[in-house]
C-alpha cells in the first residue's frame, strides 16, 4: 500500500523525466503544486499543453520560432553578411542578450561527437551550406562552446567553408571579466596567454 | 524583439515560479521539453491538469489522499493506539519508506514560526486534539523537522497533550548512519553525546 495519491506519483514520474529533477526534486516541486494550488498547476499546465502548438523550426536558421521564418530571419535590419554558427537555440539567446550582434544565426541542434555517435550528418550543417551557396554571407562566426565537441564541430565547418572563400571566424577564449586570475584553470590561463592582444 | 516563441518564455515563466527553479533552469527545461518531442510535455501537461482532480485531504490525518479517510486511516491493519505527527506529506512517505512504523498518521502542514506569523492556529492542530478524545491514542510520536520551528512545535504539542495523559515523544537526535564523526557538526555531536545509550 502506497501512502501517494496516483495523481500525484503520475506528476513526480513525469517531472522526475526532466533533465536535472531527480525523485527527491521531482516529490518536491508536486507537493509544492498541491499547496500552491489550483492555479499554479493549471496556467503550467496549459503553457505545457501549447508548447507545440505554437512553434516551430525556422526553416532557414534551424531555430525555433513563432513563424517560418523566424522573427530574427526575417527582419530588414539585420546584417545579411554574417551568419553566427551555434549549437542550441538557447545560444541565440545568450548572444542577443549581448546587443551587439546584428547578423543572422544558424542553430546546429547539437555538435560532432563520435562518442555518442553525432556526426555531421545528425547536424543542420547541410542548411547552413546552402544558405552560403549565393555568395552574400562573408562571415560565418563559429560560437560553438568551448568544449572538444564544441571544437570539433567548429573545426569540421572550417574545413567546409574555408575553401569557399568566406571568412571564418571563432569566438575569442580568455579569462571570462570579473574572474580572478588565481583561481583560473591552466587551460583558461593558457589561451589567455596565446589570444593575448597589443594594449 | 525578442528571439523566444512566446509559447516558450510563457512555460520559462510557469516553471519559474517553481520553487528552487531560477530562470536559467527554467530555459533548459522549456529548451529540453521542445526537443524531447509533444509526448513528454503532453503528459507532464496531463499530470499537472488532474492533480488537484483527483487528489483530496483526509478529514481525520489531514494527509494528501484519493480518498476520504485515506488509506493508513482506514487501514485495520494499523496500530490505532499511535500518532505520528509531522509536517509536510512528504514526511509521512519517509517514515512509510523505513518499514518500521505500523501507527497512524498526522500532518500539521507546517510549523510553529513567529518569524513567518504562523501559529498553532495556522495547523491542523486542532483536529489532531479531536482525535485524542475518545482516549484510544495512547502514543503521540512528535517526528517535526529537527530545527528550531520543528523543536518549538513539538514543544507546543507536548504542553498541550501530556496533560491528558498520552505518552508523548520526540525522534531520536545523534549521528546519521553511515556518516563521519570528524565530520558531524557541533551541536549534533553533542545531541548524540547527550543521548548515548548502554550497548
Amino acid at each position: 500500500m502506497s501512502a501517494t495519491p496516483k495523481a500525484v506519483s503520475r506528476l513526480i514520474e513525469a517531472f522526475s523525466r526532466l533533465p536535472g529533477i531527480g525523485p527527491k526534486t521531482a516529490s518536491r516541486l508536486a507537493y509544492h503544486l498541491l499547496r500552491a494550488g489550483r492555479e499554479d498547476a493549471q496556467s503550467l499546465s496549459q503553457a505545457l499543453a501549447e508548447l507545440h502548438e505554437h512553434t516551430m523550426f525556422c526553416s532557414v536558421c534551424c531555430n525555433i520560432s513563432e513563424s517560418d521564418p523566424c522573427d530574427v530571419c526575417s527582419d530588414p535590419h539585420r546584417d545579411r553578411t554574417m551568419i553566427c554558427v551555434v549549437e542550441e537555440p538557447l545560444d541565440v539567446l545568450a548572444i542577443e542578450n549581448t546587443g551587439r550582434y546584428k547578423g543572422l544565426y544558424h542553430v546546429l541542434h547539437g555538435h560532432i561527437s563520435p562518442m555518442e555517435r553525432i556526426g555531421p550528418d545528425e547536424l543542420h550543417i547541410r542548411e547552413l551550406m546552402r544558405r552560403l551557396e549565393d555568395g552574400t554571407i562573408q562571415e560565418v562566426i563559429v560560437a560553438t562552446n568551448p568544449t572538444l565537441e564544441g571544437d570539433a564541430t567548429g573545426m569540421f565547418l572550417s574545413r567546409l567553408i574555408g575553401p569557399m572563400g568566406v571568412r571564418v571566424t571563432r569566438l575569442a577564449l580568455g579569462l571570462p571579466r570579473g574572474g580572478d586570475l588565481e583561481y583560473a584553470d591552466r587551460v583558461t590561463l593558457a589561451e589567455a596567454l596565446a589570444g593575448r592582444r597589443a594594449i
